[in-house]
This record gives C-alpha cells, structure tokens and sequence, in this order.
C-alpha cells in the first residue's frame, strides 16, 4: 500500500552532454524551434533549456518525414552526435526517429523563431507569452536570473541574512500620492514602496540583511524608464563609518555580478552582443558639482536645484564617460528637501544629505544612502517635517531601543538588466510589465 | 573633483576570526546582548551577526567602567582574545576598551534576552522588532534564510531558471473568494494567489523555473495554519512524465536543504534543538486510502469524502510516523473536484487528479501535480466548469502555441520553517506575519 520512491533522474541527455557523446546514439528532449527545408534534407533547431540544438533531417538516415514535424512541437528526439566544426556548438544531432509529447494547437501569430522578433512594441508585450519563447529574448531573462545568483552569491559571501518582509503595509515607507490601497478586511492597507522600514529594523537583528523582492509604485507617468511593479534588490548594513562604506560595498558586487555572468553566462552575453562595463574604480561627484559641470560644458541654465531631469543624468553620465571611460557614476550629497525622512543629513551642511545614486549609462539604477540610527534625532527631523511619529511608532521601536549606525541601498533589477544589455526601455528587461495602461499577460 | 573609491573592506574582526586570534588584541563590533555582573568583573555578551560572544569585564584590565555599557548599545570592543574551555566557542574576549557608537533611548519592555521569550502571543507579535532580537528568535529566520539557499543550490545544480513573475494581475490562479482587490488607475486588478499561470507559461521558455516570492490570500479564518501573505517556493518543469517525477523531484531538493542547513546551520540547529528528518524516501498513498486507513484504524466515520480536515492531516502523519518513522507522507490522487482548472485528471479515472500534496508532520506543506499541456483538453475542462475561457486567452496562449508535458508544485516557505523546527503556529516562523487581526508592525 505504501510505495516508497526512488531519487529522481533525468531520463535524457542534456544538451551540454552532447559533446561528450559524439559518435553514440541519444535521446534528447526539446522544443522545435525552427525547420529549414533544403532539397532532400532539413536543418531542425531544437530549443533546450538554454541553448539551440541543431539537428539534422534527412530522408536517407530518418526513419520519418519531415512534414511530421512543426514548429512548437515538444519532442523526444533519437539521433547520432556527430561532430561538425560548422556549427557553434561543434556537434549536430543526426534525427534517426522521434516522439511527439505535445503539439500546438496553432501557428504562432507572431515570427518568434527568427534571430529579432520584428513587430510592434505592443503586439511584443500583448503576446509576451510566446514572444518570450525568442532566443534572444529569453536570454535577457537568463542573464537576470544571471543577475540574482551574482548577487546572492555576494551576499552569502559577505554574511548579509536574507530577509522576507511583507508587501501589505500599514504606511508607505516613501510617502507620497504614489501607493497602492487595498481594502484589507476593512482596514485600509497599503502595497509596499520599498522594504526600508523592515530592513532597518532588521539590522538591528542580524547586521547586514538583503532582500531581492517586488515593489510597487503607482506612478501615474507612462515613461521607458518607469514601470509601477519591479523586483528591488535591497541591502542594508550596520556598523558602517559613512555612506562611502556603502558605495563601496556596491562596486564589490557589481564586479561579483559581472565575474558570474562572464562565467556561466557567456552564451548569452555573445549572443545579446553585450558590451560589459569594466568596473574596479567608479567616479563620484556631489549633486551641486555635477548640476554646475552639466549646465557649464552643455551651457544650460539651471533650473531645479533640487533634483536632475532624465535629461541630465544621461548628459552627466556622457562627460563622465568621456573623462574616465567609465560606466557609472555616483553622485553623493543630495538635497535634504529631496529625500525620506530617514536619510541622514550631512554634519558639516545639513541641507544635504550623506546619500548617493548611482547612474548607469544615463539612468539612475540605485540611491542608497546612511540612516539616521539615533531615536532621537530620527523623531526630530520627523516632527520637523510636520509628520506624526505616533503612525510610526512600530518602526521607531528599532530606533528607540538601539540600533547601530546604519546604511544600505535599493537597485532596480529590471533598470540595472535594461541598462546593461543596452535597452532603453525598462519593460523589455521585464517578463510581464505593468504600468498605466498594462495589466495583462 | 571625481575621486576614485578604493574597495571595501572589514574594518574588524568577525567573530568566527577568533578563534584564529588567541593572544591577539582585537577590535571586534557588536550590539549588547546581556551584561552579567558579577562581584568585580561581569560577562558581557555580545551580538554578532549569527552568534553570541563572551566578553569578560574585570575592574583589573579593562579601562572604563561597567556601568558606562547597557544592553542594546552598538559597540566597538578592544580586547585579547583568549581561549575558555568553559565557554562554547572555545574563546573569550577579555575586555579592554570600548567606542559606544549608538545608545538606545530606552530599555525594552519586554525582556528579550533570556533563552526564551516568556511573553503573550500579542506582545511577541506587537514588539516583535525587538523580540526578533532574541538569539532563539532570529535563529529561526536564520534557519529560513538557511532554507532558501539549499533550494537556490538545488534549483541552481538541476538548471531551472529563476523568474520574477507580477504580484498584480489581472485574475486569479486559484479562483473564489479568496483574493485581494485592489484598484489599479480605475481598473480591478488582484494580488496574485500564486504564480501558477505564470509559472506555466514560462516552462515554454525555459522548460525549468522558479520562483521564491510572496503571494496573497484573503481567508478570513483565523487559524494557526494560515497567514494572509506568504512566501510561497514555486517550481514547474516541463518533460516530466507523470507527477510521480514532481513528487521524486521534491524528495531530493528536501535532501538538499537538509544537507545544507547541517554543514552551515549546525549552530542554530543546535541552539532551537531541531529534530532533523532523515529522508531518503518518502511512503506515499492515495487520498482515497488515506481517508479510509483513518476511519478504520480511529474509528472515524468519514463526512467529507472530497478532502482532509486539519486533524485528518495530523492522525494520517501520526500513522505513517509509527508504521515507517518517516515524518512525511505524499497522498496522491485527490477528487478532480477539489482541484484547480489546470490540473490534470488520471487518464483511468476521471474523477481523481493527476496530484499530490505532501503532509510533513502533520500539516500539509506542499500541494503539486500535473498541469494539462493541451490546449483543447485544457478548453474542454474549463468549458465543462463554466469558465469563461475569453478571460484566460493570455494565459491559454501557453498551451495554444505548443506547451511539453509538465508539473510543478508551490512549497509554503513559512509552514515548513514551523514544522521543521517544531512550532505548531505559523506565524512564530513568520518574520513580520499578516492576519485578519494584523497588518503591523
């Protein structure tokens, strides 16, 4: 009556075996990409879980006709490796017989099989379920899943303990109109902005917490750089000397996320033609400074004081570019008025803050910054900005009852993807985008 | 103007360095767990990131007084290392000098540093920023985030692919009642039950994925099982072929996991007194069988002939326990009527799925299956519920453009932490849990 199971195994070869199989006779599974018919032969692409297979049809060594198979079909092909320096890959799969698993239903709508998928920016993310099928377009989303394992990897590496904070909230962390409500049993409730409040509070648990996990803003604006849901990579840290401690901490891991893609993503890196930053050194300069470079060398007047246009960060990250070749910049010391309430302003000025964002090649990927870790000081700018503590007390209690100083930052999964593979559209670095107009696949 | 940042490093010594450092001066941070004075010297204890450090005050050495220290400051300790047999970790560090770099303002109302918090329910829950501070508390989530990374090696060495599907959507996994509503620019939108349809969708993309993320159900009912957010381990891989593969599959990530948390948690496990599962195999049973063995050997009648109640669950884990010392039991084939749209029926009999869940000491921890693959059963199933399968063309895309076999299954992340560690509530292996009673802190 009770059966006990055995460990799981795979029942096929995967496709990087194949190079060590060259001469036997496999069973490979896949997806059929793509057939091109020649005269007495076909060339069939196979899709496996990363890469394209090529396979080879013909009417002398295939036990089948070709018309047996489409494209979209899952199968389970029989056939010989053989070598062949042509091909990529160094190997092609001579079809001796196949199984069909499953067969579509239809021909797809929209060409996925070719090498770019050539329609219209809403056709693409109205049939994302197939388009995402494209090789090139499902290597984006391999290498940020690429992403993640450089950032966990670095995380793990450096004793940061992963943290799972809720998303339904009492108080937004931002404040702000841009917040999602929720009827919550009656109670009015909020989808979290950004996990800040945990991640503090969590500091005073374990030192140095991250969290890779969805936000939500409800940005009116319909712009290439905005979406209303991403994935936010968090960090946050204590017993750090100054928010420099925190830059520093985040050149580490860009050049861990770049080491792991160069290892295990190379495939998809040439493939996407990704031009990779070099990164041991990143330039930094304070807000004002920059403000002042980029109205004098582009002779533009000034008109925010307060914050850059997205104009501006793409200038300033152009002068940049062209002074230091590199990627990114930091810019430190933003305005006091511009950020929350529980950025720390600066000793000798405090009308900025110890913050920083980082652009990356023209765009604003991260702001980070020092907290302020001191009850008091952290009730007084509060008071001083007219906010009422009492909404505020669970949050405060890790303030109240010690915490040390403090600092970390927030990255933006999808920007950071985008920017990197050269996209200036954060929504094609996103499997399912929501914005204002967007709410389906 | 543009400075260059050197990289990060530790400005002290961690706390697993000692032992390295007998003899040695050392500074060495950390929040105050515990002072315990003594007649001229005291013990102070120091929080580090995973552990608890002795410190030795004597009025002989050490250069400030005891009374300038408290509990819950963040400090900076100068002092010799020197080895203690007595003490745990083998070492003790005889204080010499301290940098206080952050005071509380107040001490806590709830005692927090003893081997146990002995408080209420509420209290825990409503000062739980502080209570998470306890070294028995935060073992826990240590162990959770121990957990999360045994499953990232798992999914990493078997070549899934991590995705990050939306938390918005536009209608619900799972169907009924049970959704949060949410109004999105004027539109209805949802938070997601489950990534299931995404999940899915992706396996034509990937063949293998998951996902660790929260997902959200509006269950009014109040018990120690359920919380209205959780984190919810997903997978789905495609080729699979039968469920069977699902249920081996998730034997040897359990494995895994377990293997994990011994090598690097053996300190948690240690101090929570966990009582590991040995798992090689698992026995596994139908639901049909599973009820009747219940109704014969407790002599109950049985009412629901469709599913368990919760105490059904525990007696079939207790009779499992005592006839195979497993602590796990896989029941398979549950009624097509309790099932979801997208499960598949057994082909022999139609009114039982293609499905498991498995129990793990008495609760149910995981539900899992076969999904239909083809589009025109998938059709017909929703036709015969009378869904209106127009609602769900995004979805159904998947399977009309050619979707392989496949299965998956949704672990809850928080009732595995509880069971493996022995709680009977959820919530205690909740960080921040969501209730109808709770939405703070």
């Amino acid at each position: 009556m009770i059966n006990i199971n055995s460990h799981f195994s795979l029942p096929h070869v995967e496709a990087e075996q194949l190079t060590n199989n060259i001469g036997n006779t496999v069973k490979i599974h896949g997806i059929i990409y793509k057939i091109r018919e020649m005269s007495g032969f076909a060339f069939v692409i196979l899709k496996t879980k990363r890469s394209l297979l090529q396979c080879v049809y013909s009417e002398e060594y295939s036990k089948f006709k070709i018309s047996e198979l489409c494209d979209n079909m899952s199968v389970v092909f029989t056939g010989e490796v053989i070598s062949d320096e042509r091909s990529r890959t160094g190997i092609q799969v001579r079809l001796i017989s196949f199984e069909c698993l499953s067969a579509p239903a239809q021909e797809t709508p929209v060409v996925i099989n070719n090498k770019e998928i050539v329609t219209s920016f809403e056709t693409m993310f109205d049939y994302r379920p197939i388009t995402l099928r494209n090789n090139k377009e499902r290597a984006i989303f391999q290498i940020q899943a690429g992403i993640c394992r450089g950032l966990r990897k670095f995380f793990d590496e450096n004793r940061f303990t992963e943290i799972h904070s809720p998303k339904i909230v009492f108080s937004g962390a931002e404040g702000g109109a841009n917040i999602f409500k929720l009827d919550y049993f009656g109670r009015e409730a909020y989808l979290t902005q950004s996990p800040q409040f945990y991640k503090q509070i969590m500091v005073g648990v374990f030192e140095r917490v991250y969290e890779i996990a969805p936000v939500f803003r409800a940005e009116k604006h319909d712009t290439s750089r905005h979406i209303n849901e991403y994935t936010s990579v968090d960090l946050e840290m204590g017993f750090i000397e100054s928010f420099y401690d925190i830059m520093k901490l985040e050149i580490k891991m860009l050049a861990e996320i770049f080491a792991l893609l160069r290892e295990y993503y190379a495939g998809e890196l040439a493939l996407l033609k990704v031009n990779m930053p070099e990164i041991t050194e990143i330039p930094e300069m304070t807000f004002t400074e920059s403000k002042e470079m980029i109205a004098e060398i582009y002779k533009r007047e000034i008109i925010d004081f307060e914050d850059f246009d997205p104009e501006e960060e793409k200038l300033l990250c152009e002068i940049i570019k062209k002074k230091t070749g590199c990627d990114f910049v930091f810019v430190t010391h933003y305005k006091s008025s511009k950020r929350p309430f529980y950025t720390m302003d600066s000793r000798e000025n405090t009308e900025v803050t110890e913050s920083f964002d980082l652009l990356f090649r023209g765009m604003e990927i991260t702001t980070g910054g020092q907290r302020i870790h001191d009850y008091q000081s952290q009730i007084a700018k509060m008071e001083n900005r007219g906010m009422n503590t009492e909404e505020f007390s669970s949050y405060l209690m890790a303030h109240k009852y010690g915490l040390p100083p403090h600092g970390g930052l927030g990255l933006g999964l999808e920007r950071f993807t985008a920017k990197l593979l050269g996209y200036q559209n954060v929504r094609y670095a996103t499997m399912f985008p929501r914005d204002i107009n967007r709410l389906e696949p």
